[in-house]
């Protein structure tokens, strides 16, 4: 795909579009630093401009131009995406949705909500908690990123294990197309046979396929009470049995969350936070309940109780207080953060039937011994999604390089061999685009590449990601 | 679209695929005769063959050879399709999965199980629950219809409302694509952010993508325990505010269902059982509360009760016995069936935001007036799911055939009106296909016979079906 560089013409048409105070040029170097990276290890792209617009309207003049221009146009959440989605490796445009950012209406009568892209995930989540309602998605960056990168990324969080991934509250979807129409994708109901699931294709899409302007959401009662419990294992691989173990003793923890010894006392100490770890403690467990009634609770954790007997755990911290919660919510929160603070690092999203849980991680470890790199390893075992954090250390940059993608390869075809994949929740991007053969085959390639020939026949939107 | 009828060199070449025994031709009118139609109105169509594969090999060979001639091809389940999807109106290749009928696996360790297409949902369902799991999607022709075909229409059912649809439970699914390639189109994990959805393209898209030759299903801890009340309104309209007032107030039962007055008095004559009806009593709500423990039960019911207390009803009637409940469900299950019986009739599956289901009752009922036509409504109401059974009764063949079809239109523009659409579970297929520019607008079009030429390059798969 060949691509046009902006020339003054076209940086004074695109910038006519949105207005003068809504574009950042190259040499406005303080503001436009933001703009050349998202939380994806140490990348930079600088863009041509970036421009801000304010709806769907002026989001289409954009791509009209765009597309008859061949000028690439990379779209932009909060820039909190760990695979590279929302960097500019081609250059041109980046699109910001940062204006975007109302909640147009939360209808109660329905228990659904319509929001623009660019509303930060824990400032809706809150919003409906206001109302009684509840938004499950809860990314670990909730507090910065926006709800349009959940959806391009189909982003998780830990209580999808019982409430599902962003893509299950997605009702229906307004885009812009590459080619500059407007649509929504659907309709506002929880039952829809009627045509293909343009929707769920728009989703996970990681921004290729369209411009997402508007979002329909389904809500659900809030549950009010909850139980937060911190749970230490002398073995690992047992962690992540228990796990399982617990879903077939027919038990639906709202988060079910694995910790690496490393992955807690690293983060304890970047968040401040005292916890009483013995020597021989390897692991942990964070598992939440939680539902309508405090006493179900207390029959629930009894049940949790019997399935953990089984396994040699250490005392388990029942959190009594809010703020006990609130500081356990913290650390998990924080391990990517923490292990970035430690040393260069990539983080893989690998994810398996989760049973399958422990073979994955004694396979990592000893993929590590075989290519010398040391791992943290922590995430949603639930859904059976473990982020796998690779950390350079005394590393050579040439072994760093060169060897390391041939231990990621190894991996990521453990994960295949298991029945999962090479994410759960991050998405391909950039950074994982040298593997997608490894989870895909010509087939699904084919398919892929054509509905993107589709919808973007200058494959002017978002190139260089995916595929 | 140019298809090829099929020459004898053609029919020797299908049959030698499958085998001489797993070959039906029309000379053998009794075999036939089930294959030339399904459960929509009273169509029949008859193909110029049947052929009963054994497995996803023997359907490639047979996508090969039909791709390669022209060949329409119409894949069929169990035939108890409500939009026409299983009728061979091209002739060609009517391609049963009849003989995919096994449970490949139950995976306990996993919550999941492997099926072929051709599995009939009920059995499915009372195979997981011996293994104390659940597989809620539950159409009312369960006790008959594939899995597979529950997968081509998105099936609902009542315990949607609380549960979700069929979609929901659909990790992974192997298809043979209509030239002839087997793929998976995702993999057997929870959470996916690996490239396109191609998963929920299939799911849904009636038979027109690909052929399902096996389905990975998750499944969740089987709720033991289950409340059923049958609960009659004054006012119809009062009955439709009740469901929304429910969730308004945080309760989820796992089905809400509505009858108006005609759909239960026709359906007990029907099925023979014995319900007193009140002469002021013009609609039920069937209403399901499931759940681990019987006490909280009663404290939801009580619940239930707290928001019914807002609203002008007769005597509810809470299913004591195992027996009571399943009368309860037998009725409620019969509704289609019942409305067939009486009279000739046309089933439109509507769809609204559930607050809006007073308003599209009331209108359907002004439609009704303007157009001289009774109708019979019940559905899923907890998810704004209303099946609407026109009555031909004494209405003339002329109207039937020429007015109506403009009264149909009003109550589906009414619907896109209200935020909602033509289809919740039935699907398109043949019946609504002259609707569909009132749900689907151009772009969404253009997008979707864009997949479909895609995957279909030579429009042999399912011909004359949603577009």
């Amino acid at each position: 795909m060949k691509f046009n560089k902006l020339t003054p013409d076209a940086v004074a048409a695109l910038s006519a579009i949105v207005g003068p105070d809504h574009v950042v040029l190259p040499a406005d170097a303080d503001n436009m630093y933001r703009y050349t990276h998202d939380e994806t290890e140490d990348l930079r792209y600088q863009p041509e401009i970036v421009l801000k617009p304010a709806n769907a309207e002026e989001i289409s003049h954009i791509m009209q131009y765009c597309h008859q221009n061949f000028i690439p146009v990379t779209p932009r959440g909060a820039g909190t995406g760990l695979s590279g989605g929302a960097l500019a490796v081609h250059e041109g445009v980046i699109l910001s949705t940062e204006r975007l950012n109302s909640i147009v209406e939360i209808d109660e009568r329905n228990l659904q909500a319509t929001v623009e892209p660019g509303v930060i995930t824990q400032v809706f989540q809150e919003a409906v908690i206001q109302k009684g309602l509840f938004y499950p998605p809860d990314p670990s960056s909730r507090g910065s990123s926006f709800l349009g990168g959940n959806l391009s990324e189909s982003s998780g969080g830990p209580r999808a294990v019982k409430y599902g991934v962003t893509k299950d509250y997605v009702l229906n979807v307004e885009v812009v197309m590459p080619t500059g129409e407007i649509t929504w994708t659907g309709a506002n109901v929880l039952k829809n046979a009627t045509g293909y699931n343009l929707t769920q294709l728009m989703v996970g899409s990681e921004g290729t396929l369209g411009i997402i302007t508007k979002i329909v959401f389904k809500l659900i009662p809030y549950p009010p009470q909850n139980l937060v419990m911190l749970v230490p294992f002398r073995k690992e691989e047992e962690a992540c049995e228990a796990v399982y173990k617990m879903f077939m003793a027919g038990i639906v923890p709202s988060a079910l969350e694995f910790m690496e010894r490393d992955a807690i006392e690293w983060t304890a100490k970047y968040v401040n936070i005292q916890v009483d770890l013995p020597q021989d403690i390897q692991a942990h467990l964070l598992i939440e309940l939680d539902g309508k009634d405090k006493d179900v609770l207390f029959q629930e954790a009894e049940q949790v109780y019997q399935v953990l007997d089984a396994f040699d755990i250490g005392e388990v911290l029942v959190a009594d207080t809010e703020k006990q919660k609130a500081d356990l919510w913290h650390l998990r929160r924080n391990v990517g953060h923490a292990v970035k603070s430690n040393s260069i690092y990539k983080e893989e999203d690998t994810v398996v039937p989760r049973a399958e849980l422990p073979k994955l991680l004694k396979g990592v470890k000893e993929i590590g011994v075989k290519y010398n790199f040391k791992s943290v390893c922590y995430g949603h075992a639930g859904d059976g999604n473990l982020h796998i954090n690779i950390v350079k250390g005394n590393m050579s940059d040439d072994d760093w390089n060169n060897k390391l993608p041939e231990g990621i390869k190894e991996i990521f075809r453990l994960c295949v061999s298991l029945g999962g994949t090479i994410s759960g929740e991050h998405g391909i991007g950039l950074v994982q685009r040298p593997y997608i053969s490894i989870a895909l085959n010509e087939v699904q390639l084919r398919l892929m590449k054509g509905i993107k020939q589709l919808f973007d026949p200058h494959g002017i939107l978002n190139p260089g990601k995916i595929f």
